[in-house]
């Protein structure tokens, strides 16, 4: 009902003194002006991430792929490439309180870029793709006390690569979801797969009331870790 | 000044009676359920001149792979691949009076496509790309009295590679730009080159305005060819 969604909606956990960066939206990898190679990405989910999570109180820097309007009262970085997403957010790493990483960055990238248009012949063209860096295998690597949370957008064995990528890449948490269910939606459905073992399976609700639920998990992740500092 | 742009916008000849086809946007061509190759394009020009000539009386149908709000009074048909676009413009094209084509169509595709995602590895990945239709050669083989306008985006030898498609493409006019000038700009610079030889170089304005030329050319095109049939 509707009072109960509007209530979901606003009791929302404190995020206040948080700095918390956020990606979103596929990145671009060009092969040449004209031509590049994507992933499918909206950056709603992101985009929705940081309004909530600026909501709650936090500092919230959105590392984004996607040319959606700026959210005010939010940091906005603009990239287009993985590789440009990787610098931004690995140079914000240190200072962060938290990652949220909604953005499809593509895993791959044409290994020659030309800075002229690719005339088109009759033939085949076989392009070589090399691998992107992983931003958030990375920042697992560099993990100090910041919280991780990443996407897992699947199409097969969605639970079997969901653990498999939590343990991999150190999070603390993995939101999964179908890759049918979200892409270019403004509903997603999803299952949360959190380090400590448990799991959450949520309906199929809008992407907004999803960010709230994934902002409030990661309040509740940063009040389990602080009472060992002290 | 101001009212030259008011009066330029709105003196626009006639299209009354005539069906015309626009095609915008980018075509994406998978390679599984998550990634894509694609091209740079907004659809903006497309729209400006979907609505450009539906305001001059034009009966008119847009085939789009932008994702931008539909225009009122015109009917608009969503396409994903180039192969989408082709069937959509080639069945419709005996009806039509003349075919706008300012999509930015891949011209090429992934071979393979895969049913579901494709799990990274290490290493490189090489993809075999193969040729696209070409829908508007196709237009320009099949063409009968319809005034065929294409677009070229190119970033070298803009004067040679445009004179060379409007005649191996039997079109009526093509419109040039170089493609820095225009890529998710509201803006665009571009030199109109008609079949007849004609050459008309416009300064930057906005692409609503350049829309509106194109559109009063395409009204002159069609005034030329009807004399001989009376």
């Amino acid at each position: 009902d509707i009072a109960r969604e509007v209530s979901d909606f606003f009791t929302q956990k404190s995020l206040e003194g948080k700095k918390i960066i956020v990606t979103a939206g596929p990145t671009k990898e060009a092969l040449d002006p004209i031509r590049f190679f994507s992933n499918h990405s909206s950056g709603k989910m992101g985009y929705a991430i940081a309004e909530a999570a600026r909501r709650a109180g936090a500092e919230v820097t959105l590392v984004t792929g996607a040319a959606l309007a700026d959210l005010s009262g939010v940091t906005t970085v603009r990239v287009t490439t993985a590789r440009e997403m990787y610098d931004e957010v690995v140079n914000r790493y240190p200072e962060a309180d938290a990652v949220i990483k909604a953005a499809a960055v593509a895993d791959y990238r044409p290994e020659h870029v030309s800075m002229r248009k690719i005339k088109k012949s009759d033939g085949a063209m076989t392009v070589t793709m090399v691998r992107n860096p992983d931003i958030l295998k990375e920042l697992g690597v560099r993990k100090k006390d910041q919280v991780l949370i990443g996407f897992a957008a699947e199409t097969d064995h969605l639970d079997e690569n969901a653990r498999k990528k939590l343990e991999t890449k150190h999070l603390d948490l993995l939101v999964a979801n179908h890759a049918s269910d979200s892409f270019g939606e403004d509903t997603n459905k999803v299952t949360f797969f959190f380090a400590d073992g448990k799991e959450q399976t949520f309906e199929k609700m809008p992407k907004r009331q999803v960010a709230v639920r994934i902002c409030d998990a990661l309040a509740d992740l940063f009040e389990m870790s602080e009472p060992s500092d002290r």
